[in-house]
């Protein structure tokens, strides 16, 4: 009969696994972000070309797709080596789901990238693809951040995706300004687009900041150099107040490109930093539950654990000369405090691991509701947002509260709400 | 190179893993609720036989303990099929390190047997005994609600759980009440613990309904008959309201024990049936997805998907005579249509998952928050339940919402709180 030793051996056992998977991840990620970020340079010189008509910014942006296609084929022979045979992967379904979409994304790159050479998109349409693309990326990274079960890799990854997503946002925001300084003219929508890129931006970075490691956050802070923010500040404040009729230098398209450049580089620093202290804690767990299983697996059981020792009983910690207890059952009580440590941890791990996906979560409500508010009212993601956002001020209450309730009220309005409940029915 | 229709069957295959794993697991329930069922049984005979001083229903007593046996012989052999060597099992570190903590808690129910033999241990002890061991195997069935990730299967198990719960809250009421009865004498400390039960299984219930098949539900409305709730009903108000002497008549135990007793014959009837319901959909779900892949195995990919396709950046659903797409990208097209599909059915099940767990989390705050009160203020069960449930009153604030007031209130008395932003930091 298997005892209660040879279940804490299986679960440290799967602990260690869960590890190894992990440290696997960690490298597809970091994969990842490399091809994200060759990406997010693509895009905004795209948008230089596009704005100024293909006049300028050609052979950068030529370069460019060299890059790209470069970081595209290391991704690619990551993806080849994942062993998707291994039904048994966690999460194995939505990853490979996420992959799927992201191999149909690439191919249709080189037909992306044809309309931009023939200008046949807008810089707007140019930008919406590829974001669509970089968000199948970063829908790769969020699939990893949701599977850790310990507590500071979760942690470490939730600073991570957000970290990512800022970086978006802040790419966003270079390709969408420089559209606009190379054109020339700004108009409102991307006046507004802009405002709320740069505010999504900081809303992000808060989380990171609250979540990853304090090193990463000081990295960041000495990374993100006063004179880049000082320059880079001037230059929104060009983009979103130039007046009536909105027209802007396209001599500045290349200061604006260079200055939030600089910026995405220190961002990408940071993101390897991260990146690499994630696999590093990986590999530190795995250590250290692997001495732990060495050291367990000396523990000899007696074949007839004393059956009549109470202390699992025990409402406090046990003390070793606590009486009621026979001689002998000293080395099952010891395996027993084992057991229950490992509850306790598991427990504490759980309790840490629900505020850490608490973060995830709110995020995907506002996410949720702001593509609900999209798509009934034809609004833009900008307009969406500072509709919520409005809501959230005028009732003093937080973004993610306002979410659930628009998306309550969505449910009650198709019916699938149960009536007297509020609850979502049983359907 | 690997397609993306290749990572869409990988993903499909996990997904028939991860149901395979769970007909497993809904196995392991159905043994893990049938002991429960016996020890819930032999807890309140246990508590009869203290209650009357080891006076009467001594062999009822013993005849059950056979019973339990029996059960338990059938749960550990199930525990001994399982394969704890495939450490690529999914959550297998929590749901071995619950096995592990049970498995301890049964070699010790021989001791606690001897204890109410002798009398050693007042009813409310050996009712906490019993109740510790159950807790043990419920939280065997709460790390399988958490695992699923189809939300129709895991808006079952929620429901399946939340029935178990309010049944083991209607156990340790026939426990505690057969105590009373048993003893002439109702204190009020009893009181407050039946008061306690009553209330708990009454939400746990709530949360079944909202969960479960309607099926179910309408089952057990139809299993709970009137005259045993009519009868249960006139005792509890024996029970709770007598004089301030608090005594009770002693002959009444044995009718007690039977309503009851009737009662959770009925409950594990639903609890039976919710099982079997279990397994069905798994399977049912299992057998939807191996058709799904033998189907998607059929399509072949172009050696050179047609790379100039741009569906993957319409916002649009796909119509077949779109322009812009070249000849021969129909199939091509099509494969997209599947992984976006997948995908889509990826995030809906995701939103559906968000709020089943959310359900699940609220439970475990207020779990938490309570047993956060119970320790500082050296509070019973009872009395914690109704301080956080007099706190939402006047605050006219949902139950969880002041446990989560109370669990950051500790936090930040501990200072594990970030005091700018309020969330946890990171430690």
């Amino acid at each position: 009969m298997k005892s209660g030793l040879h279940f804490l051996l299986a679960a440290k056992r799967c602990e260690i696994a869960e590890l190894r998977q992990l440290a696997l991840t960690a490298a597809l990620v970091d994969a990842s972000a490399r091809l994200i970020h060759e990406l997010q340079r693509e895009r905004g010189l795209s948008n230089l070309y596009l704005g100024s008509s293909g006049q300028r910014f050609g052979a950068e942006r030529l370069a460019q797709i060299d890059q790209s296609s470069a970081a595209d084929a290391a991704l690619r022979a990551h993806f080849d080596h994942l062993d998707t045979e291994a039904s048994q992967l966690r999460h194995g379904a939505r990853l490979f789901g996420r992959i799927a979409y992201v191999l149909h994304g690439l191919s249709a790159l080189p037909g992306l990238r044809r309309q931009v050479e023939r200008g046949a998109w807008t810089p707007a349409q140019a930008t919406a693809a590829y974001s669509r693309l970089i968000a199948g990326l970063l829908a790769v990274i969020f699939e990893a951040a949701d599977t850790a079960s310990d507590p500071d890799i979760s942690r470490l990854l939730v600073g991570l995706f957000n970290f990512m997503q800022s970086k978006e946002m802040a790419g966003q925001e270079r390709a969408t300004g420089s559209a606009l300084f190379a054109s020339g003219l700004a108009d409102e929508a991307g006046q507004q687009r802009l405002l709320y890129l740069i505010e999504s931006q900081e809303r992000a970075l808060e989380v990171f900041a609250q979540f990853a490691p304090p090193e990463a956050v000081v990295l960041w802070q000495r990374n993100d150099a006063q004179s880049t923010q000082a320059a880079l500040e001037r230059m929104r404040r060009i983009l979103c107040s130039s007046g009536a009729d909105g027209a802007l230098n396209p001599e500045m398209s290349q200061r604006w490109f260079d200055t939030c450049t600089e910026r995405m580089a220190a961002m990408r620093a940071v993101e390897a930093f991260l990146s690499a202290a994630l696999r590093a804690l990986c590999e530190q767990r795995r250590e250290w539950l692997e001495q732990e299983l060495q050291s367990l697996s000396g523990v000899r059981v007696q074949d007839h654990p004393a059956e009549q020792t109470l202390s699992f009983f025990d409402e406090a910690p046990h003390t070793a000369d606590a009486p009621n207890h026979p001689l002998g059952s000293q080395l099952e009580r010891s395996v027993l405090e084992l057991v229950q440590a490992q509850a306790q941890r598991l427990q504490a791990m759980s309790a840490e691991l629900d505020t850490t996906r608490a973060s995830l979560n709110e995020r995907k409500l506002v996410e949720r509701a702001k593509g609900l508010l999209m798509a009934q009212r034809h609004l833009s993601e900008a307009q969406a947002h500072k509709t919520l956002r409005q809501l959230a001020m005028n009732q003093n209450r937080r973004l993610v509260d306002v979410a659930e309730a628009v998306l309550a009220l969505a449910d009650l309005a198709t019916g699938s709400v149960h009536p007297q409940t509020g609850a979502a029915a049983h359907k």
